[in-house]
């Protein structure tokens, strides 16, 4: 059984992970037969949004502890995730991922990884373990890898965020909501789900593509 | 195009609606050609729960705001949302239902539900209209027509779950978890999701089969 970690950043698309994708990562992993290690920094979100009216609202949550709405129960903290305990990792989507596990949403190129995000999917990459990033998380693979390895990424068409993999390092390849790009020389794959997608079945055919990928470059077993 | 409501309680297993619960609902609908509406009260939940660690913890949330990261954006007030707007009214699971659309997990049996649930609920019912009761919902279908119509109903085989559906004059009915309950007679059907499921994929096929009942007998269109 794969044993495939998946990296929340909160919980709603505004200010965490995006939920829909969250959700359709895990239903995708269980259909696959992979077993799945939830984690998230324990940090405090950068802010917190009225997803009613978009607005930032008062408050501070924490990222792991708002992830937990999503995983159901516990999340690794995950400065205490090491690769050798996984065979792959999904990063879902939402702002959280341009918000908590990095800044790339406030201050673009020049944004700064979490660490341990970093460290963690460093030691998955050295280890020959496939990476799978949907929506916007792609950024954070770019600036990961941007100075030493020009990864082919997704975030499906949009200008700026394709500019800013671009100038982060990353070569941006343009893709239809329910495809994904594979970067088969690094096993890096993304999709765009939410960034394209006006439907959530939209976003579950793309999310289901991607989670099969990884599953099947994980090599514990085959996938259709 | 079937109108269909799903009433929301918050963002959580614990203290909101059951996150999976409600996103699969959501999956599902659409995947049966539906139109959705998202609806909630808006109230304050009835506390805050740490996922991570199932204690109560300090601050104050709204009931519709924290449903809208389920939505990915506007909820409507439930107050405002009237009967001759819907072919279907769908409840997700979640402690949100017996916590802030009634006080079951308070009170038992002698519990109070939200009045404008009560009131659209019984508004579709006397429209004839179809209404769905997920995981531990069913409670409030129970004590809204307790008084009046014996319904049957699940929550799965939890004897105290059972045993409060049959004290508010409900009549329960034992259920596995990829099946449904129905009662032809009112339109209303039940399954009983994580009430008994292990896995999300558990979950999913009781949700697929009560969303395409509440969208078939909804009159508007053929479901397979």
């Amino acid at each position: 059984m794969s044993r495939i970690g998946v990296v929340l950043s909160g919980c709603g698309v505004y200010d965490g992970s995006e939920v829909h994708e969250a959700v359709l990562t895990l239903l995708a992993l269980e259909r696959a037969g992979a077993e799945v290690i939830w984690m998230a920094p324990d940090v405090d979100q950068a802010h917190v949004v009225d997803h009613a009216t978009g607005q930032v609202m008062e408050g501070v949550r924490n990222v792991r502890v708002e992830s937990a709405r999503i995983a159901r129960g516990p999340v690794r903290d995950i400065q205490e995730v090491a690769a050798d305990e996984l065979d792959g990792l999904i990063f879902p989507g939402g702002y959280g991922a341009a918000k908590n596990l990095s800044t790339f949403a406030f201050e673009g190129e020049v944004c700064t990884v979490h660490g341990d995000v970093t460290r963690l999917v460093k030691q998955m990459h050295q280890a020959g373990k496939p990476l799978g990033f949907i929506c916007i998380s792609p950024v954070v693979a770019a600036r990961i890898f941007g100075g030493e390895i020009q990864l082919e990424l997704t975030i499906g068409s949009d200008p700026e965020a394709a500019e800013g993999v671009a100038l982060m390092g990353g070569k941006h390849v343009e893709c239809a909501v329910g495809d994904l790009v594979e970067d088969v020389a690094h096993k890096v794959v993304s999709t765009p789900a939410y960034m394209c997608a006006c439907t959530i079945s939209e976003a579950a055919t793309g999310i289901d593509k991607l989670v099969n990928r990884v599953v099947a470059l994980s090599g514990r077993q085959q996938v259709a």
